[in-house]
């Protein structure tokens, strides 16, 4: 009797199986990918978020791990690779570059060393307990990423990764069409495939016309040149670095994490940057402005990126000029608009002009639009489908293509992380649901900020706290001296002495008119000075009561 | 001789002059708009901002206020108008519907009887003080829009209001084209034109689309119908009506603004809603849910809305259930997407289908794009251009569409909001800058949440705060039993007992430790226990020593 095949997408009820995502046949489970999310605008103080595994803890599932496949070497894909790897001692199959760039985050979080790597590449056919694994190359916004068919006796599954149908990638590697159409022919069990753009209709243009953008300006531009972008965007970094050459501009490279990738690809050989092309900083303080070009971080306008520092004029070496040219080469993550607008804002206001999507093509996505996802469902043409990679909302849409090419509603899966979608004898449904979840990392701690701790959070963003501290003399009951108030974040302290001193009054009269003490004490004094300020502000702070006796 | 004509847009360094912009002859002024704006996500806890008025507080110059124009009923341009009332005793100058939506809010905060109102319509030509003002009709989200022409002696200015070019409105009423070309046949010194599309490549569509997607879905929907967008989109309202009339169904409108906003509207005769269309929510749930469509807001996900309600089923009256049809009509407000996106999700998860843009046409802008734009400079030829209403990328995005069509860059007024445009015998030039910015308005108070308050409100929503109380003996410097230690946002507590004895410890041995006091030792124990919580937790909270002696 053939065991059953089981799908299961890991993580919080965001992106699905973007993360992570377990299959298993019968007690062997192989791992894709180990990845990071950002957390959202209200998830304050969280650094990110990694996926809760719980469900492999649980029953030596851990032991039974027969191998980790990262798709590609982005943060979303390889981030909680650290953290898995703490746990689950399975060896890890991926392409050079991504494990290049993997080995330098273990090598931050002394794993390295315990750490078996299979070094695969795209067209490989390898066998990993009872999954027979075969990779094919996919184009996305970084080199040396793949997809992969896995073939297992209750029959075959394809996982996209992430893709795009690029017919003329910069690395001149399209995704590899005849193996998907060969997969196809075969009879595809499932699908698994790349939501992220599923809502935009069309085709993703070519990474081939950023270079055409990047060409214009690098020809028009009479001063320096600044491009911002991820730092694992590695096939852009080469573009800007072919125009660079082109028009005689020396490239100057900033930022630890950019600085690193760059290394390394340049080091595998998936960068080709000529030599002399790189200068240090303090050299291209020697140059003229015409002749240098700049990669910085700080796309999404993060605050301490190189790019925010010098909009704001922090930066300690470079500035922001007249007649500077600020190339935007990245999209907006969701929730980062704002501080991506501030920075171009503030750009300008330098006197920089600043170019960006959609003033001008200077960045396309690395995901598939809708006309693409038809032809991925036509080559692979999967009885079953599951769309992973996307909000629920994505899925939803990269559904609606599905049942366009004929794929019947019933056999298109739409779940969220956590959901079990089994397989026996051909046959799919939706078996159950495994503990999960997300898993917030704060500074050095994992998993130890818990809802309560976000919630304060949240009423301390808005308001601030008021801690009233009153000293009673055991014996007598008796108030000593004045309370001690201590507020943050509720008004401006200097202006608000009326306030405060009607707070303390608050204070007082509760303690002298109540003769109880402890808890229904604290309760008291708090309801009253809440009442008080909410009376005076319209605002809640957070109102702690101190009684010391 | 001529006096200079001057034009200042107030408030702070975000959208230029579009919730505020002064328009000065000699020492008469006249106010255009006064609108709030929305905090951005980084700016915690604070309801709305005002614009900064202290210019016209200034110098009695609010005496010279001869009067303030407001162009349409949107809250961007007239939120701010209580505020500006208590201060600025000047008519107000609107149209019919802009009128009715003012009043409400005036009402509310017991300023309509000391208010005077002059109600104008597109086309009226009258003269306020040296002021020649000839109103005209703008097509934008909402009926009864105007742009302005301003004869001065000094010349003649176009201000547009928020517009597009609809060549099928809904209410029948396209943007005035003869009259723009009337004008620009007399010779505009200056227009000043809204931005807020600047950024997008085309034509906006017609209001009209959206009809034509809702009839749609109004055909082919079995179950419940839902429509989320503003409050103010009275148009949007209008079209819902009309396809449910078609539809034989009956519409229940829910949410205090969007209810009194209709009331209002219907009663000026800005909407048509047949007779026995309109039924309240308790008469629709006795109806089949093929027989309704529900209004409601909270087309930006905000949290208290209807919608999110609905979509956490924390609504009272109406929860979401698999057949229902909900449509989003509305753009969302940059900062809002990620609440969008997840109340599309949990709307999804409860079985509804959900359909929003870019899924389906049932939304379009208010605001020209940039073929619109070129026409609009083409009609009026300006002799300067002031882009106006966007943030300074939008602004510039519009000057470059002004230069393709002949303005020469140094005609072209890109400033911030304080700064001073001059007219002098028809030569402009930026002469200066006034004092102003933005006022944060928090409950009941305007203007006294300082960036201090936003600080502390910063770093206690990214790691909460840590109050250390310790007694001491103030003959002997001995510490009094153990100190207390407050925390919120932090660590939870029950799980961190470890870490909060280490806490005391460090707080009293550093008290131990120094013959100190006062401000001195407060700072020691800061430092010492800020160091500690760090090394333990990578973590900074807010550290407040409190010492009682």
């Amino acid at each position: 009797m053939a065991e059953h095949l089981r799908i299961i997408p890991l993580g919080g009820n965001g992106e699905v199986g973007k993360n992570m995502l377990a299959v298993e046949y019968g007690p062997d489970i192989l791992i894709i990918d180990a990845g990071i999310m950002f957390p959202e605008n209200d998830m304050l103080g969280i650094d990110f978020i990694i996926p809760d595994w719980q469900y492999l803890r649980d029953a030596q599932r851990a032991e039974h791990v027969r191998g980790i496949i990262i798709t590609h070497g982005h943060e979303d894909h390889t981030g909680a690779l650290p953290y898995v790897l703490r746990e689950i001692n399975a060896p890890v199959y991926t392409t050079r570059l991504t494990r290049g760039l993997i080995e330098l985050k273990l090598k931050t979080h002394k794993l390295l060393d315990q750490t078996v790597f299979h070094t695969i590449q795209a067209g490989d056919n390898i066998t990993v307990g009872p999954f027979q694994l075969e990779f094919f190359r996919v184009c996305h916004s970084i080199p040396d990423a793949v997809g992969v068919g896995i073939t297992t006796p209750a029959g075959l599954i394809v996982h996209t990764g992430d893709f795009k149908f690029d017919h003329t990638p910069v690395d001149g590697k399209p995704t590899d069409f005849a193996k998907l159409a060969e997969l196809g022919g075969r009879g595809v069990l499932a699908l698994l495939s790349d939501s992220t753009n599923a809502e935009r209709p069309g085709t993703t243009p070519s990474e081939r016309v950023v270079e055409a953008a990047f060409d214009q300006v690098f020809r028009e531009a009479k001063g320096r040149i600044v491009v911002a972008t991820f730092a694992s965007l590695i096939s852009r970094i080469q573009q800007v670095a072919t125009v660079a050459a082109r028009y005689n501009r020396k490239l100057v490279i900033t930022g630890h994490s950019m600085s690193e990738n760059i290394r390394i690809a340049q080091k595998l050989g998936y960068l080709n940057l000529p030599e002399g092309l790189v200068v240090k900083v303090e050299e291209a303080g020697r140059l003229l402005p015409s002749e240098t070009v700049m990669m910085v971080t700080g796309a999404q306008g993060e605050p301490a990126s190189v790019l925010a520092r010098m909009s704001t004029g922090q930066h300690r070496q470079v500035g922001v000029m007249k007649g500077d040219t600020v190339i935007i080469s990245a999209h907006a993550i969701p929730g980062n608009e704002e501080m991506i607008h501030r920075t171009i804002n503030r750009l300008f206001q330098r006197g920089a002009e600043v170019l960006y999507d959609p003033i001008a093509p200077v960045h396309v996505s690395g995901h598939a639009s809708q006309e693409e996802h038809k032809l991925m469902l036509n080559l692979v043409r999967p009885q079953y489908f599951i769309p992973i990679h996307g909000e629920l909302r994505q899925l939803k849409a990269h559904a609606r293509l599905a049942q366009q090419v004929g794929i019947p509603p019933q056999n298109t899966f739409i779940v969220e992380n956590g959901y079990v979608i089994e397989f026996d004898d051909g046959e799919g449904m939706i078996s159950g649901r495994v503990p999960g979840g997300y898993v917030y990392v704060d500074g050095s701690s994992v998993g130890d900020v818990s809802p309560e701790v976000l919630r304060d959070r949240e009423v301390l963003s808005r308001d601030g706290f008021v801690v009233a501290i009153v000293q009673r003399d055991s014996e007598t009951g008796q108030v000593q001296g004045r309370p001690e108030i201590i507020t943050r974040g509720f008004v401006f302290e200097r202006e608000a002495e009326d306030l405060l001193v009607g707070a303390e009054d608050a204070v007082v009269n509760t303690v002298k008119a109540n003769h109880a003490s402890g808890k229904t004490l604290r309760d008291k004094v708090k309801d009253a000075l809440s009442e008080y300020l909410y009376r005076e502000t319209k605002r809640r702070p957070m109102v702690i009561p101190v009684v010391l006796e």
